[in-house]
């Protein structure tokens, strides 16, 4: 997309940006009524409008009589029904989610299915073809798909690390540059623009579009599960930070004195919240689940040692979300992963170490919340991610813009994602 | 400013936008020449530019003898040199500071003021209207002025809490909704609009903008003076959080059973580095200061306990950076205050802890600076923040964009406000 960047490229961009969110909000209007409302010239008009009915993005209806006038037929354009499809493909770590939306943004399809871990990407990347194929009873078509988000496990924006040294050994992640090459395959593969961002970080946006933050624009995710992540959606965007290392909530220190994390440091949040972190204290205390399903289970079912492994670790969260409430001043928190499911025997906790050390003006306005989305958060957020960089299809808001309308919101067709109680461990982060 | 939030302002702005950004790239230009290149239609760009021309920003050059086509003189568009002054104004614990810059983002001038604390606001006010008048020799006109950009101490943008308990208590603050009323006050005494924000946060901005922070578009701010502060610009642009609450690095917890801080919290980072919990450690160690001046001049003199406080409280600021620095990922960490005074004798403890603490892959990128902008930080935040909100000044990057240029930016005016030894303590956060 680079050749895309030009400030002529940009300019254009915000005139289609401009006729499509007209046609989005007004409906089918004539080339004079986006004339009037646009401001734009005939010739520019005219040139914008060519390019997104050869797009496919812009249909011209057939002339009503009633907007005849002096006996010459007025032409109507309107958005395409069928074109705008967004594609999500979360690749979590023993799993691919799929999802996509069609230009109303309703909810065409998703599907999933696990692999062995390790699995090559080529076969990664067929799988996720094979499913994106079963998607809208297998009538989808990939011409009219405006882009493709997808989520990747570890760091994505990095620049490639040479030279020996710890900084150069990327521990359990992916390696550096892996993302790059990713969305070049996938862009091959499909033929569409594909984006590209860690696949926790997309859930944090998914969660803001479409979950339990939907509507704020400031939100703090962390995600629970065999890894611990997060991401920070700012403004109603995702934030990358400056090098595609933000939303490591996992390694932030708890205990300096702590014990090594995978990551390579000491005492990180991972090491004590982690799903195999609870599980080892939690059988360290005497307590037996065969998983962690076994182990939140446990724990509403009365089990006092799963609960006080929860408060333990729901004590140490809350540190960690008040430190990074301090610096940021999130609207919601949102946590998520399979340990969530132990709803309030961790948030309880969670909360009562946030409120009391978040900074005492701010405790009043504290929102924490239980994810909403589940395993299909991070092939959502892909689609979110390409709802932001698509003039076709961004009613996602720009910047200064509030937040979009709760009816043009896809969320009655998302319910068939809320969490439910899983058998198997999930993949990611 | 609300009423310029609708949808059609923002197109109105974005066309301004447009013309403005144009005739600053390619100096003056006729009607003709603005419509080929901005698309915009005859009728539209005539009330844009008549709009510029009639507020001040732009005016008519009279015709060049070369411009004249088939003997008809055509009028070149250019910005008006006289125009867009930009004000900024920090209003400090105990002092004022002012400065000004005009359309081409060169410093006017800048002016300061101590003031006994606890100054009523109207004799604050009164005092800021004295020193804008100083500026530039007393020549300056209030009527160009695009807007003023105000730094407060305290949170801003904060909802007035109503209601006893002690979240209602704002402790060492302003009380919340100041902001708003001082806002109100201002553009009442100076007939322009004015944007109000936290002066440490602003400080941030202008570090990010002009400062040590140059060319950077995530920043992390910490200030450690009389109370300990921080801010985030995220994009490019100042973060303020959902509350108005971000930046409060200073109540991040750094000893849960630490001492009771000021804001109501407990062990918080501000109640072992601030100035005055630095000079208390000092002094409790045997060392002797008369203020903090003496107590960064006696440790760059060699006096191994200074030395060994500043190391006790680098390591407990590198924690708290780390943390932020995982959550957030910037690309530039840049410390301020009375205490960076003391040079690496800080900084070097801080780096250690920040790059023992922060995620392996991220620690050859760290970049951590001292602050370059000294007292007038929380000033020319100001005016950065009324460039980011006026389109008649907004050479400051819109969020796609590439960051300004060197040669547009004062950088060479600022030379002045670099930091410089002071033997009165400074006032602010």
């Amino acid at each position: 997309m680079h050749q895309h960047d030009g400030p002529l490229a940009r300019l254009r961009q915000g005139h289609e940006t401009l006729v499509l969110d007209l046609l989005r909000r007004h409906g089918p209007l004539t080339r004079a009524g986006l004339g009037t409302h646009t401001g734009l010239s005939r010739t520019t008009l005219y040139d914008i409008v060519g390019g997104l009915v050869t797009a496919g993005a812009v249909v011209t209806a057939p002339p009503e009589a009633t907007a005849r006038r002096r006996g010459r037929p007025v032409e109507t354009l309107s958005l395409n029904p069928a074109a705008g499809l967004a594609i999500g493909i979360d690749f979590a770590r023993r799993a691919v989610h799929v999802a996509a939306v069609n230009v109303a943004h309703e909810v065409v399809g998703s599907a999933s299915e696990q692999h062995p871990a390790g699995l090559s990407w080529d076969r990664r990347i067929a799988l996720a073809r094979r499913l994106v194929g079963t998607l809208a009873g297998g009538s989808l078509r990939l011409d009219p798909v405006t882009g493709i988000g997808a989520g990747l496990v570890g760091p994505v924006g990095l620049p490639a690390l040479g030279g020996p040294g710890p900084a150069a050994d990327p521990g359990p992640w992916e390696a550096a540059g892996t993302a790059e090459a990713v969305r070049d395959r996938l862009a091959e593969a499909f033929g569409v623009p594909v984006h590209v961002d860690n696949n926790t970080r997309l859930a944090a946006l998914a969660e803001s579009v479409w979950g339990a933050a939907t509507g704020s624009r400031d939100v703090l995710y962390l995600r629970l599960s065999h890894g611990v992540g997060g991401g920070l959606v700012v403004g109603g965007a995702l934030h990358g930070g400056a090098h595609g290392l933000s939303g490591e909530l996992g390694h932030i220190t708890v205990d300096p004195a702590g014990g090594p994390c995978d990551c390579g440091g000491r005492g990180c949040l991972e090491t004590v919240a982690s799903v195999g972190a609870v599980l080892d204290a939690y059988r360290a205390a005497g307590g037996r689940a065969a998983d962690i399903a076994g182990f939140t289970a446990a724990a509403r079912d009365g089990d006092a040692v799963a609960a006080g492994v929860l408060r333990a670790v729901g004590s140490q969260v809350g540190g960690v979300l008040a430190a990074v409430c301090n610096a940021v001043g999130p609207g919601v928190v949102v946590v998520g992963g399979e340990l969530a499911e132990a709803g309030d025997l961790l948030l309880g906790p969670v909360r009562e170490t946030l409120s009391a050390r978040v900074l005492p003006l701010a405790r009043s306005l504290l929102d924490l919340r239980r994810a909403a989305l589940g395993e299909y958060g991070g092939a959502l957020g892909g689609i979110a991610l390409v709802l932001h960089a698509s003039p076709l299809l961004a009613h996602y808001p720009a910047r200064p813009e509030p937040g979009p309308r709760p009816q043009e919101r896809p969320g009655a067709r998302l319910q068939d994602h809320q969490p439910h109680d899983r058998t198997e461990p999930e993949e990611s982060p």
